[in-house]
């Protein structure tokens, strides 16, 4: 089978690797019928985070099993399932919590002998606590598959952000970040019900996704003058709900400076560079912050029935469709902010 | 009439000073009736934060009022009113939000040219905004004036940690922090339908009635050791949420040690010394963390009915009631740890 390998910053290519085989009676085999490549790759990609070359790359997937091992009870050869971004096993402590991404057994994809989800094939660890079984599937609805994988992680992210950041009926959201995650976090926030959603936004086509999210108002600037927008528009009050989807120092501000007193601040951008936070900061204005990685799969079923009733659909942010043989085009048209997201076809 | 007036650190005395008379038509006269010390009054009171010697002290009280401004809608004369620890006004986008702390004219008892709780009378500016009044009371029922007293501050703001920390039904709270404020905690906790709540007490009179308040579990350690205790107690996972009621680093730590990845961490307790915190901290645990004073103006007619029915009952915070004319001997055993809280009578 075919698998993407990553060779070092800016070198991804697809190899002849070995096809999976059951190691262990927990296990499924996974023939992937979609994946994609997300922001976070882009990390290694550009030699930001470290990386081993050689390494197998991609956490998003989705496809249909192969053959499962004895001991897998909850999914059957010919299942259509989702992968959530990192595998677990669903009975310890922190899964029954519903904390999936803090799993004592966490795997994560392409590391730790686990295989990649951008590539033919994938054995699936843990297969019960990780896989999520898509019922009634009609394989040939291309646009439901392309709705259903972003459950894997952006579309499960971006709902993270806006249960972080307490979003409900009636709230006043923005979201800062107008990438994959935070359009889907528009989307998020309008499912639980937002009145309002500002969404941060200089790129006139991401706006115009958001505003096919949900997003009720466009604030086309940036830092002070993405606050200042906010907090006019809200009689200088500011947002209940902050959702940061960026992780850089500028975005923190922007939430800090656009949410109310006694809001919260959703947090999913993976921070760099991002100072401390005084105490005072957070005791002087009553502010809750709370965000991490999603747990993808305990959020999955919750939103897989509006997914399945066409009542949550982000398959737009797949700008771009290559196949698998094509894959570093999309690594490099994502490096470059040509696509907002590139689905691959294995 | 008389009035306690801070004369410098360590130094409380009771001195005659003019009636209050009304000054603006939306102002009310309160005569006091019950009174109390806080535990942030010993901050001035030990030299650890300014405060202006000659200046009036007290914020919790509640009494009878004695006279309205014109312009005085919702309090008439002879109405029961429990005054909540700042002024707020009612009517600025903060308040309607519920964020009374935060009200835009907000004012401090016994600064600003505000008189102070602990005195005979007070003069309340925006008395629609800032006075609760109680319906069919009694005044000679002693224990439910107690009753009522801590909704001016300590009830309120044991109640904001619980909100903060995301306290419902089912939840599993350890409160840090023995002090009036944490026992109301666990108090508030309770009444939100927390199934478990650990008390954090090596006192073991605090202790007993952290149990009457509703505590499951007296956790005699502190620090790690407090720490280790909730996790063995809970199968290594921790707490759902943690109510910091100190204020300290090492309470913050055991809030950080305690909580359950995912959890909530609600903050009440003034922070004095605690360092920043990482933001890898946070997005490291999905541990979310809000708080600071309590919007207890908003929070009041939620739980009036609550104390009115006798079913939230933390009267017994109070373990010594004094005159007015003794109060010096009242912040000297709040001061010494003698007792927990002290009870006015003017």
């Amino acid at each position: 089978m075919k698998a993407a390998i990553f060779q070092g910053p800016g070198k991804i290519e697809v190899k002849e690797v070995p096809d999976p085989e059951i190691q262990d009676p927990h296990e499924a085999i996974v023939k992937i019928t979609y994946s994609c490549i997300c922001g976070s790759d882009l990390w290694f990609y550009r030699g930001l985070s470290p990386r081993q070359a050689g390494s197998r790359v991609g956490h998003e997937f989705m496809g249909v099993v192969e053959a499962v091992g004895d001991k897998v009870t909850t999914v059957r050869a010919g299942d259509l399932v989702v992968a959530p971004f990192v595998a677990s096993d669903g009975t310890c402590a922190e899964c029954r919590a519903g904390e999936t991404r803090f799993c004592r057994n966490v795997k994560n994809w392409g590391a730790e002998g686990c295989d990649g989800g951008q590539g033919e094939k994938a054995r699936v660890p843990m297969a019960d606590g990780t896989l999520v079984v898509i019922p009634k599937s009609n394989f040939q609805d291309d646009r439901m598959m392309r709705a259903l994988l972003p459950l894997s992680d952006v579309l499960s992210t971006g709902h993270h952000a806006a249960v972080c950041g307490e979003v409900r009926e009636g709230s006043i959201v923005v979201v800062v970040g107008d990438g994959a995650v935070g359009l889907c976090a528009v989307a998020a926030s309008k499912r639980l019900g937002a009145a309002r959603i500002f969404l941060v936004s200089t790129h006139e086509d991401r706006a115009a996704l958001g505003e096919k999210f949900g997003a009720s108002d466009i604030i086309n600037a940036r830092g002070a003058g993405a606050v200042s927008a906010v907090r006019a528009a809200t009689g200088d009050l500011g947002a209940d709900c902050a959702l940061e989807c960026v992780g850089t120092s500028e975005s923190w501000e922007t939430c800090f400076g656009a949410v109310r007193k006694g809001g919260h601040i959703g947090v999913v951008g993976v921070p760099h560079g991002v100072p401390d936070i005084p105490v005072s900061r957070v005791f002087s204005s009553d502010v809750g912050i709370k965000g991490s990685g999603a747990p993808a799969r305990h959020y999955i079923p919750e939103l897989l029935p509006d997914v399945l009733s066409g009542n949550l659909d982000v398959s737009d942010v797949f700008t771009k469709t290559l196949p698998l043989s094509d894959i570093a085009q999309g690594y490099k048209a994502m490096d470059e902010r040509r696509e907002i997201k590139v689905l691959i076809k294995p």
